[in-house]
Protein backbone atom coordinates (compact mmCIF):
# COMPACT_ATOMS: atom_id res chain seq x y z
CA UNK A 1 0.00 0.00 0.00
CA UNK A 2 1.25 3.35 -1.01
CA UNK A 3 1.26 6.11 1.48
CA UNK A 4 -1.46 9.20 1.05
CA UNK A 5 -2.39 10.28 4.19
CA UNK A 6 0.23 12.11 6.71
CA UNK A 7 -0.39 13.76 10.28
CA UNK A 8 -0.84 16.75 8.63
CA UNK A 9 -3.78 15.47 6.63
CA UNK A 10 -5.88 14.70 10.17
CA UNK A 11 -7.59 17.40 11.45
CA UNK A 12 -9.91 17.68 14.66
CA UNK A 13 -13.68 16.39 13.85
CA UNK A 14 -13.09 14.42 11.08
CA UNK A 15 -14.77 11.36 10.67
CA UNK A 16 -13.75 8.04 8.97
CA UNK A 17 -16.45 5.39 8.70
CA UNK A 18 -15.60 1.27 9.59
CA UNK A 19 -16.85 -1.52 8.30
CA UNK A 20 -18.99 -3.53 8.07
CA UNK A 21 -17.91 -6.53 9.39
CA UNK A 22 -19.96 -9.39 9.99
CA UNK A 23 -18.39 -11.75 13.05
CA UNK A 24 -19.18 -15.32 12.38
CA UNK A 25 -19.49 -18.01 15.54
CA UNK A 26 -16.42 -19.83 14.06
CA UNK A 27 -13.95 -16.92 14.68
CA UNK A 28 -15.70 -16.12 17.72
CA UNK A 29 -14.56 -19.50 19.05
CA UNK A 30 -11.22 -19.60 17.42
CA UNK A 31 -10.05 -16.12 19.11
CA UNK A 32 -11.73 -17.29 22.50
CA UNK A 33 -10.41 -21.00 22.59
CA UNK A 34 -6.70 -19.13 21.99
CA UNK A 35 -7.22 -15.91 24.20
CA UNK A 36 -9.91 -15.99 26.30
CA UNK A 37 -11.16 -19.48 26.61
CA UNK A 38 -14.31 -18.45 29.36
CA UNK A 39 -17.46 -20.39 28.37
CA UNK A 40 -19.38 -17.75 27.29
CA UNK A 41 -17.02 -17.25 24.05
CA UNK A 42 -16.54 -20.66 23.52
CA UNK A 43 -20.54 -22.49 23.59
CA UNK A 44 -24.15 -20.99 22.67
CA UNK A 45 -25.58 -22.00 25.57
CA UNK A 46 -23.34 -21.37 28.25
CA UNK A 47 -23.45 -18.06 26.70
CA UNK A 48 -27.30 -17.83 27.29
CA UNK A 49 -27.32 -18.69 30.69
CA UNK A 50 -24.45 -15.57 31.59
CA UNK A 51 -24.87 -12.04 31.58
CA UNK A 52 -24.35 -11.63 27.47
CA UNK A 53 -26.87 -13.54 26.31
CA UNK A 54 -25.77 -15.77 23.88
CA UNK A 55 -21.69 -16.38 22.19
CA UNK A 56 -20.21 -14.09 22.51
CA UNK A 57 -17.12 -12.41 21.38
CA UNK A 58 -14.46 -12.08 23.68
CA UNK A 59 -13.91 -8.10 23.98
CA UNK A 60 -10.28 -8.58 23.15
CA UNK A 61 -11.42 -10.02 19.99
CA UNK A 62 -14.17 -6.98 19.26
CA UNK A 63 -11.31 -4.74 20.09
CA UNK A 64 -8.28 -6.78 17.39
CA UNK A 65 -11.20 -6.61 14.47
CA UNK A 66 -11.86 -2.94 15.54
CA UNK A 67 -8.01 -2.68 14.36
CA UNK A 68 -8.52 -4.41 11.33
CA UNK A 69 -11.77 -2.08 10.63
CA UNK A 70 -8.98 0.83 11.27
CA UNK A 71 -6.22 -0.40 9.01
CA UNK A 72 -8.36 -1.45 6.26
CA UNK A 73 -10.63 2.23 6.33
CA UNK A 74 -7.41 4.51 6.51
CA UNK A 75 -4.19 3.12 8.21
CA UNK A 76 -2.88 0.92 5.74
CA UNK A 77 -2.39 4.31 3.58
CA UNK A 78 -1.23 6.16 6.34
CA UNK A 79 2.61 7.09 8.24
CA UNK A 80 1.86 5.33 11.25
CA UNK A 81 4.25 4.47 13.17
CA UNK A 82 2.60 3.11 16.22
CA UNK A 83 0.70 3.38 19.63
CA UNK A 84 2.07 4.69 22.99
CA UNK A 85 -1.27 2.90 24.13
CA UNK A 86 -5.73 2.79 24.60
CA UNK A 87 -7.17 5.46 26.60
CA UNK A 88 -9.60 3.45 27.45
CA UNK A 89 -12.52 0.60 26.22
CA UNK A 90 -15.94 0.64 27.28
CA UNK A 91 -17.49 -2.70 26.10
CA UNK A 92 -21.27 -1.45 26.61
CA UNK A 93 -22.77 -4.57 24.79
CA UNK A 94 -21.81 -7.90 24.09
CA UNK A 95 -21.06 -8.77 20.13
CA UNK A 96 -22.76 -11.82 19.41
CA UNK A 97 -22.44 -14.41 16.59
CA UNK A 98 -24.04 -13.46 13.40
CA UNK A 99 -23.88 -9.30 14.18
CA UNK A 100 -22.57 -6.98 11.71
CA UNK A 101 -19.92 -4.47 13.35
CA UNK A 102 -19.63 -0.96 11.36
CA UNK A 103 -18.29 2.40 13.37
CA UNK A 104 -16.49 5.38 13.32
CA UNK A 105 -13.33 6.72 14.28
CA UNK A 106 -13.20 10.35 15.24
CA UNK A 107 -10.21 12.57 15.38
CA UNK A 108 -10.35 13.95 18.65
CA UNK A 109 -7.27 15.94 18.58
CA UNK A 110 -3.83 16.39 16.31
CA UNK A 111 -0.46 17.18 18.50
CA UNK A 112 2.72 17.48 16.73
CA UNK A 113 5.57 15.28 19.02
CA UNK A 114 7.70 17.48 20.87
CA UNK A 115 10.15 15.26 21.17
CA UNK A 116 10.06 14.23 17.80
CA UNK A 117 8.63 16.80 15.81
CA UNK A 118 9.10 14.16 12.88
CA UNK A 119 5.69 12.89 13.50
CA UNK A 120 2.50 13.87 15.52
CA UNK A 121 0.05 11.88 17.83
CA UNK A 122 -3.58 11.75 16.48
CA UNK A 123 -6.17 10.87 19.00
CA UNK A 124 -9.20 9.32 17.52
CA UNK A 125 -12.82 8.15 19.57
CA UNK A 126 -13.66 5.11 17.61
CA UNK A 127 -17.71 4.09 18.42
CA UNK A 128 -18.64 0.63 17.08
CA UNK A 129 -22.53 -0.78 16.80
CA UNK A 130 -24.03 -3.19 15.62
CA UNK A 131 -26.62 -3.97 12.90
CA UNK A 132 -29.68 -2.67 15.15
CA UNK A 133 -27.69 0.30 15.80
CA UNK A 134 -26.71 -0.26 19.09
CA UNK A 135 -23.60 0.85 20.43
CA UNK A 136 -21.10 -1.59 21.24
CA UNK A 137 -17.80 -0.17 21.87
CA UNK A 138 -16.43 3.05 22.42
CA UNK A 139 -12.71 3.42 22.39
CA UNK A 140 -10.36 6.26 22.86
CA UNK A 141 -6.83 5.61 21.36
CA UNK A 142 -3.96 7.71 20.12
CA UNK A 143 -1.81 7.22 17.07
CA UNK A 144 1.88 8.02 15.96
CA UNK A 145 1.63 9.36 12.73
CA UNK A 146 4.48 10.80 10.50
CA UNK A 147 4.73 13.71 9.19
CA UNK A 148 4.89 15.44 5.67
CA UNK A 149 7.55 17.80 6.83
CA UNK A 150 9.33 18.15 9.52
CA UNK A 151 9.86 21.71 11.00
CA UNK A 152 12.69 23.73 10.83
CA UNK B 1 -12.73 -26.74 35.51
CA UNK B 2 -14.22 -26.12 38.78
CA UNK B 3 -14.85 -22.39 40.02
CA UNK B 4 -12.96 -22.05 43.16
CA UNK B 5 -12.88 -18.66 43.47
CA UNK B 6 -15.83 -15.88 44.04
CA UNK B 7 -15.46 -12.05 44.77
CA UNK B 8 -15.26 -12.49 48.37
CA UNK B 9 -11.89 -14.51 47.76
CA UNK B 10 -10.32 -11.12 46.56
CA UNK B 11 -8.79 -8.73 48.32
CA UNK B 12 -7.17 -5.40 47.23
CA UNK B 13 -2.91 -5.76 47.22
CA UNK B 14 -3.24 -9.05 46.34
CA UNK B 15 -0.63 -10.12 44.01
CA UNK B 16 -1.03 -13.27 41.23
CA UNK B 17 2.32 -14.16 39.14
CA UNK B 18 1.53 -14.20 35.47
CA UNK B 19 3.51 -16.36 32.78
CA UNK B 20 5.76 -16.64 31.65
CA UNK B 21 4.90 -16.46 28.46
CA UNK B 22 7.82 -16.78 24.76
CA UNK B 23 6.16 -15.07 21.87
CA UNK B 24 7.57 -16.73 19.24
CA UNK B 25 7.83 -14.81 15.48
CA UNK B 26 5.56 -16.79 13.79
CA UNK B 27 2.66 -16.27 16.14
CA UNK B 28 3.30 -12.46 15.86
CA UNK B 29 3.25 -12.44 12.49
CA UNK B 30 0.14 -14.71 12.20
CA UNK B 31 -2.16 -12.33 14.81
CA UNK B 32 -1.31 -9.31 13.09
CA UNK B 33 -2.10 -10.82 9.84
CA UNK B 34 -5.42 -11.26 10.47
CA UNK B 35 -5.94 -8.34 12.63
CA UNK B 36 -2.77 -5.57 12.22
CA UNK B 37 -0.94 -5.77 9.27
CA UNK B 38 1.25 -2.72 9.78
CA UNK B 39 4.65 -3.35 8.04
CA UNK B 40 6.53 -3.13 11.97
CA UNK B 41 4.30 -6.34 13.05
CA UNK B 42 5.07 -9.00 9.85
CA UNK B 43 7.91 -8.40 8.70
CA UNK B 44 11.75 -8.53 10.84
CA UNK B 45 13.44 -5.63 8.44
CA UNK B 46 10.46 -3.29 8.41
CA UNK B 47 10.44 -3.63 12.29
CA UNK B 48 14.26 -2.94 12.64
CA UNK B 49 13.71 0.09 10.73
CA UNK B 50 10.49 1.40 12.85
CA UNK B 51 10.19 3.17 16.42
CA UNK B 52 9.80 -0.52 17.43
CA UNK B 53 13.20 -1.76 16.69
CA UNK B 54 12.38 -5.31 15.46
CA UNK B 55 9.77 -7.43 14.28
CA UNK B 56 6.95 -6.52 17.47
CA UNK B 57 3.66 -7.87 18.33
CA UNK B 58 0.79 -5.67 17.90
CA UNK B 59 -0.08 -3.97 20.90
CA UNK B 60 -3.42 -5.79 20.78
CA UNK B 61 -1.88 -9.15 20.58
CA UNK B 62 0.36 -8.57 23.95
CA UNK B 63 -2.87 -7.51 25.44
CA UNK B 64 -4.63 -10.40 24.01
CA UNK B 65 -1.63 -12.61 25.42
CA UNK B 66 -2.28 -11.22 28.46
CA UNK B 67 -5.89 -12.35 28.95
CA UNK B 68 -4.90 -15.87 28.37
CA UNK B 69 -1.96 -15.32 30.91
CA UNK B 70 -4.88 -14.33 33.41
CA UNK B 71 -7.13 -16.64 32.27
CA UNK B 72 -4.46 -19.74 33.00
CA UNK B 73 -3.40 -18.03 36.68
CA UNK B 74 -6.65 -17.85 38.05
CA UNK B 75 -9.63 -16.64 35.84
CA UNK B 76 -10.28 -21.02 34.93
CA UNK B 77 -11.39 -21.63 38.45
CA UNK B 78 -12.87 -17.62 39.20
CA UNK B 79 -16.67 -17.13 38.79
CA UNK B 80 -15.89 -14.61 36.03
CA UNK B 81 -19.25 -13.01 34.82
CA UNK B 82 -17.23 -11.00 31.90
CA UNK B 83 -16.08 -7.31 32.03
CA UNK B 84 -17.74 -3.68 31.59
CA UNK B 85 -14.10 -2.66 29.51
CA UNK B 86 -10.52 -1.44 29.80
CA UNK B 87 -9.51 1.42 32.15
CA UNK B 88 -6.34 1.76 30.58
CA UNK B 89 -3.19 0.29 28.48
CA UNK B 90 0.16 1.39 28.30
CA UNK B 91 2.38 -0.37 25.76
CA UNK B 92 5.71 0.83 27.74
CA UNK B 93 8.31 -1.12 24.93
CA UNK B 94 7.99 -3.08 22.00
CA UNK B 95 7.51 -7.17 22.29
CA UNK B 96 9.75 -8.38 20.11
CA UNK B 97 9.99 -11.63 18.57
CA UNK B 98 11.36 -13.89 21.16
CA UNK B 99 10.72 -12.38 24.25
CA UNK B 100 9.62 -14.28 27.24
CA UNK B 101 6.48 -12.57 29.07
CA UNK B 102 6.00 -12.20 32.28
CA UNK B 103 3.79 -10.16 34.93
CA UNK B 104 1.58 -9.16 38.01
CA UNK B 105 -1.67 -9.17 38.55
CA UNK B 106 -2.80 -7.01 41.36
CA UNK B 107 -5.93 -6.43 43.31
CA UNK B 108 -6.57 -2.69 43.17
CA UNK B 109 -9.92 -2.40 44.64
CA UNK B 110 -13.11 -5.00 44.81
CA UNK B 111 -16.58 -3.61 45.12
CA UNK B 112 -19.73 -5.16 45.57
CA UNK B 113 -22.23 -4.37 42.40
CA UNK B 114 -25.28 -2.41 43.57
CA UNK B 115 -27.75 -3.24 41.23
CA UNK B 116 -26.53 -6.34 40.80
CA UNK B 117 -25.69 -7.91 44.18
CA UNK B 118 -24.63 -11.56 43.19
CA UNK B 119 -21.61 -10.03 41.61
CA UNK B 120 -19.15 -7.40 42.37
CA UNK B 121 -16.43 -5.71 40.46
CA UNK B 122 -12.64 -6.56 40.99
CA UNK B 123 -10.07 -3.66 39.13
CA UNK B 124 -6.88 -5.42 38.96
CA UNK B 125 -3.42 -3.77 37.34
CA UNK B 126 -1.43 -5.97 34.86
CA UNK B 127 2.11 -5.18 34.99
CA UNK B 128 3.84 -7.22 32.51
CA UNK B 129 7.46 -7.25 31.75
CA UNK B 130 10.08 -8.95 29.23
CA UNK B 131 13.30 -11.33 30.12
CA UNK B 132 15.55 -8.30 31.07
CA UNK B 133 12.45 -7.28 33.54
CA UNK B 134 12.10 -4.15 31.37
CA UNK B 135 8.08 -3.28 31.90
CA UNK B 136 6.60 -3.78 28.19
CA UNK B 137 2.64 -3.12 29.30
CA UNK B 138 0.35 -2.22 31.73
CA UNK B 139 -3.22 -2.08 32.15
CA UNK B 140 -5.85 -1.75 34.26
CA UNK B 141 -9.68 -3.43 33.97
CA UNK B 142 -12.22 -4.43 36.13
CA UNK B 143 -13.59 -8.15 36.22
CA UNK B 144 -17.70 -8.68 36.77
CA UNK B 145 -16.68 -12.03 39.54
CA UNK B 146 -19.98 -13.81 41.09
CA UNK B 147 -20.60 -14.04 44.73
CA UNK B 148 -19.98 -16.81 46.67
CA UNK B 149 -23.50 -15.90 48.80
CA UNK B 150 -25.78 -12.92 47.42
CA UNK B 151 -26.11 -10.71 50.75
CA UNK B 152 -29.71 -10.60 52.51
Amino acid sequence: MSTERYFEDFSSGEIITLGPRIVEAGEIVEFASEFDPQPFHLDEEAGRKSLLGGLAASGWHTAALTMRMIYDAFLAQTASMGSPGITSVSWRRPVLAGDTLSGVAEVLETRRSSSRPQMGVVTFRITLANQKGETVMIQENPIFIGSREVPA
